[in-house]
């Protein structure tokens, strides 16, 4: 209690960020935090609150009435599907290839569910003829859940496929889209999931500490019909939320974090913006120059071609370069985080974050180039340029196809 | 999906905040949030984490090494304190006198705990000697819980006697200090309570969406010791948790609110400035002035004197008064946000709240006068001008006894 003297007005440094998120926030975003705040009832709150909801339903891409974010982190998110859809005695199917499906694992045991572990190689995505198979082996199973987009190594699976599955038998589906919404196609009312939820501070690029979530009527009439107790948690309880964020009624459930959800509205309002399919193409554009750096560097991606996530790259630390030595260089030199590797993956990997307003070229281009620097002071023998040389070749190579399809000529080289 | 093209970047109006919070805050608080966010294992964010649990620690008044702000509101923070303490079976008396602690009892039949009500009429403190006859009634108690300072009623009971006498009969006691924290005397050490937890948008006047808790080594012993199941939210699970808020470990539980974080370390920062002694003087001061000012107007506290948290101030509603329509023209007319009665008092009570930097003798001013032209509007009879002018005179004899006790002249009225 007598030393915080010293202690004076906090700024953080200015990094780049190219880790496993946060991502980088775009100025309109940030600027957006700095406005006083108004009551959690003020009708202009209110307002605000109804086009987060419709800007939502666009990210997600579904006409679901109950989509809005949830005060917390993506864990809150995650832990608000589970103990709102799965009662105690319920079987779910958790299908598990990285740190995130062992996440809901815990939380399936933590609501008194039964879980069935679909196991898979982390860096793999699912497969939907193992849980065809599961689903077969367990028909009584009431819920699946899966990551779409598995942050711990980069792998993304085929989200369409699986929900086809666990659909046809009869199965409500838990889905975390907390790395791929704004990334990568999430696509709710196409692939008829019950209960997504993803988080703030990846590919939609605004401050952490909330979690958008979308339920399907499903997902709603099975926690109005529980008959085993309460949902666990007051906090996460749909049926008290919905007081708050529902359609007809406005009542105190707790404040709300009026700052962050302005600026979660700003951030969707800039992906509105932008364009869904727009963003998406800018993750692939930029996923693609960064790969063609990293592989002229001799780096192997952890996870195989067709199932990567373009804003998560997970490549295999080279033998004998110092996992430590490299990301703290990279941090300390030149302000640039990149993402370690988390359980069995740890010292094994590093995960190059692309997502939302980090997905630039020139993140991209001083990635490689500050890369391919620490790489040559740990003594790893790779040509000079030449990452930094197959990045620029990847843009080049999609502005003529862009101007291609678009019927122009594309920018000569001066001679 | 078809009509967000009309959503255009949102900024809230400007209002004085005098209801239940949030509180406004400091311009410094506001241009705290407006930084680039880092990422959670970012060294520089790290050390930023150790100041504020000693910030935090000043503000608690405590040496307990787990004290750190939780990342969500206040209901968080109530809820990780019941599911971390209160196993299946545990006898917890809940004392309640207000909407939160009603809100307690949901948290401990959730967890499974054997509840024990001790039910006290809204608007009166938890007498201490009722606790005392239900202890001894109930032996077998594990914890008691109760709330320091009722948000909506305005009452604050008398801590350090519940807690001497909870201790007494070897209870783990829970705290609810939403609302007192830095407007009137908390004292978690001295009172030698176990789990207390508080929010920062009330009288700390920083953005909603965080919460303080602080915990004795008896709790975490508790935690620790659990033999019927692991804690059934693993986002408020306290042994995860402390891997990322510990002493000695930093490893990833979830992604940290970043930019909330620097504005809590600010306003805390602010507090720490000023005094916790300053602070609640100020508190009392404005209260004092404000109750001039409301009984000039002939209104009357729902609390009796001694019981009042200067803090929270909830008056009867005259008859004849349309409640809604005095809000509502308060806020649109006056930009003024007062908070209305809950639940057996809604429609019957007015809360001004007067926390953290809304406690301003301006906004008291502001306040009186705003409320006195409305009342004047609703044919509700008043002396004009009465009301200021009691405030006035409670800021002038302030004023003089500040003199008198600095041993300087006070400001002498101009002939």
């Amino acid at each position: 209690m007598n030393a915080s003297y010293r202690i004076q007005s906090f700024h953080p440094p200015r990094r780049t960020l190219l880790g496993p998120g946060p991502s980088e926030m775009h100025p309109r975003v940030i600027a957006s935090l700095a406005q006083t705040v108004v009551g959690y009832l003020d009708p202009a709150f209110v307002s605000m609150m109804e086009e987060l909801k419709e800007l939502l339903r666009y990210a997600f891409q579904t006409t679901n009435p109950l989509t809005f974010p949830l005060s917390g982190p993506g864990s809150v998110g995650m832990e608000a599907c589970f103990v709102n859809l799965v009662e105690p005695g319920d079987k779910v199917i958790v299908c598990r290839n990285g740190v995130f499906g062992g996440r809901m694992l815990e939380n399936v045991e933590r609501c008194g569910g039964v879980p069935v572990v679909l196991d898979e190689t982390w860096g793999e995505p699912i497969d939907p003829a193992k849980l065809e198979d599961l689903l077969e082996a367990h028909p009584d199973t009431k819920t699946v859940a899966f990551v779409h987009a598995e942050t711990s190594t980069g792998a993304q699976s085929d989200a369409q496929a699986l929900c086809d599955v666990a659909r046809r038998h009869g199965a409500l589906i838990i889905v975390d889209a907390v790395t791929s919404l704004g990334g990568t196609p999430v696509l709710v009312d196409a692939w008829q999931a019950d209960a997504v939820y993803s988080a703030s501070q990846k590919c939609l690029s605004c401050t952490p500490g909330l979690s958008p979530v979308s339920f399907s009527e499903r997902a709603i009439a099975k926690v109005k019909a529980r008959t085993r107790g309460k949902v666990q948690s007051w906090f996460m309880d749909l049926n008290l939320v919905l007081s708050y964020w529902g359609e007809t009624q406005r009542t105190y459930h707790h404040t709300a974090p009026g700052n962050s959800l302005y600026a979660l509205h700003e951030a969707l309002l800039l992906l509105k913006e932008e364009g869904l399919e727009n963003a998406w193409g800018r993750h692939q554009r930029n996923h693609e120059a960064m790969k063609a750096g990293l592989e002229a560097l001799g780096l192997q991606y952890l996870v195989r071609e067709g199932a990567r996530l373009p804003q998560m790259n997970a490549v295999h630390i080279p033998a004998g370069v110092d996992d430590l030595a490299v990301r703290k260089t990279l941090l300390n030199e030149y302000n640039i985080e990149i993402g370690a590797g988390l359980g069995p993956l740890a010292g094994k990997v590093w995960r190059f974050g692309l997502m939302g307003y980090s997905s630039q070229p020139e993140n991209v281009l001083l990635a490689l180039s500050a890369l391919s620097a620490v790489l040559a002071e740990q003594g790893y023998s790779h040509e000079a340029g030449a990452a930094e040389a197959a990045a620029h070749r990847a843009y080049a190579d999609h502005h003529t196809r862009a101007a291609a399809q678009s019927g122009k000529t594309p920018i000569a080289p001066q001679q």
